[in-house]
């Protein structure tokens, strides 16, 4: 069986007609989901990666996905060229560098790892861990500003009230300013179309800001943040413990279970000031 | 800076001193975090994969992970071998087959795709589809059992209550029976965790279960269901527009939004019966 992958092309939502139960009844009614379709990453024409992406924003997508995996120099980035393909089957962000530029050895690294290694596992396992250096200190952030960010992301979702199936990216400032908000299935792709969009705005770091993620804090999440230079996470819910370990080495503050009346800082406490 | 990933060996949570923010208040406490730790897996001694997971059930994940992206056939199977690097900063779960049979195409189909190809795209974006045909028809369940599912989920979960970090999949019988449960910081890493311990068990396809996954559905997930050839998957969040695709072109019902009082059908609605 070929698998249909075609669907209207690049809309963030697509229409399905569901049967909705509620209290044993059945009724039959149109319902709008978050799209997802893969996207395939190239690096000057060569395929780096093929992720599963809600449409929109595809070459910060690009972009992001490039530097916060350590693949590319932020400063090398030169533009992103898009296209689609003839079968409407997913979307080619093919992402180009300044000339005389070119990419770190994090490609290799991370996504060609064929050797075993001497050590158990040692080698490899330390390629998830993207080069970084910690964040500088500073900004801070108060109690009631944090406390107020999660409603500010929601008000801002354009997506999410119709679906309930996206996570949301958010960079702020520091007073709660909403700078940038981006919106994906994956929570790691609405991250790096943050960093994305700032990146290719020639923006990183990114040290006086604040990301929320609408979800869990991961790893990976709390990763890309540190290599866009940010230094204060916040999300709405858990962390991991490989993401409090990071951030603690990283110099960088984690805030998870942010909601309005409270919230748990695991790193940094230093940046959140009481009122 | 060298990172530490060093940590505590194979517990799925770790406690952290915290500080807790309620009310304006600051107090300082101990949380316990769903640990988060990279495994590598290996087929026959080659590195194919490194993924951040919860330690715990790491060779169901290495079986489970390399059936349901169709690396390896369940049958081919023969065991799973673990170790620790001195270090202590991941795990290795290296996957043996059975004499006389090897991995399918799949591997280097999806993770050494390096060649661009001449349609736009096409040959990648295809390669995020694994091959498996449509699942077999029947069995039903009803909507009263349905709506029970997510209950007995929560209440067989151990770790959950301490962490609020970890995501579940459960295995049921279509009367609501608790088959399996497995949890991970990764939903997609639970699902092979569930798929794998199958596998191990020679209990491929799962053609008389249903899964139920505690956040949204994925494309990833439905297409690792499929694999392992389980006609029902329920949601307790949204699933994607490709998921519903996945699901309505492999004969499998897609239930999502699963809660107490109703739920939405977004594929396969006959295997749903009234009570």
């Amino acid at each position: 069986m070929a698998i249909d992958l075609e669907r209207p092309g690049g809309r963030p939502t697509e229409r399905f007609r569901v049967v909705r139960v509620r209290d044993g009844n059945r009724q039959e009614l149109p319902d709008d989901l978050a799209a997802e379709e893969p996207l395939e990453i190239r690096l000057g024409g060569q395929v780096v990666a093929v992720t599963m992406r809600t449409p929109g924003h595809d070459a910060e997508l690009a972009a992001g996905f490039l530097v916060t995996e350590g693949i590319v120099r932020a400063d090398d980035l030169a533009g992103v060229r898009e296209c689609r393909s003839d079968e409407g089957d997913g979307g080619v962000a093919d992402v180009q560098l300044r000339p005389g530029t070119s990419a770190t050895g994090g490609w290799q690294r991370n996504f060609y790892a064929t050797s075993s290694c001497g050590v158990c596992g040692k080698a490899s396992i330390e390629a998830v861990r993207v080069a970084a250096g910690a964040v500088a200190d500073g900004p801070t952030v108060s109690q009631t500003v944090l406390e107020a960010l999660p409603d500010r992301l929601r008000e801002a979702q354009r997506v999410f009230d119709r679906t309930g199936g996206l996570h949301a990216a958010g960079l702020f400032w520091p007073d709660g300013e909403l700078v940038l908000l981006r919106e994906d299935v994956g929570r790691h792709n609405a991250v790096d179309k943050v960093v994305g969009r700032s990146a290719l705005d020639r923006r990183l770091p990114l040290s006086d800001h604040v990301l929320l993620a609408s979800g869990r804090a991961s790893f990976e999440i709390l990763q890309k943040a540190l290599v866009a230079g940010i230094p204060i996470v916040a999300a709405v819910s858990a962390p991991s413990s490989l993401a409090v370990r990071l951030a603690r080495e990283s110099n960088m503050t984690l805030v998870g279970f942010l909601r309005p009346g409270g919230f748990n800082v695991y790193a940094g406490p230093e940046r959140v000031t009481p009122s």
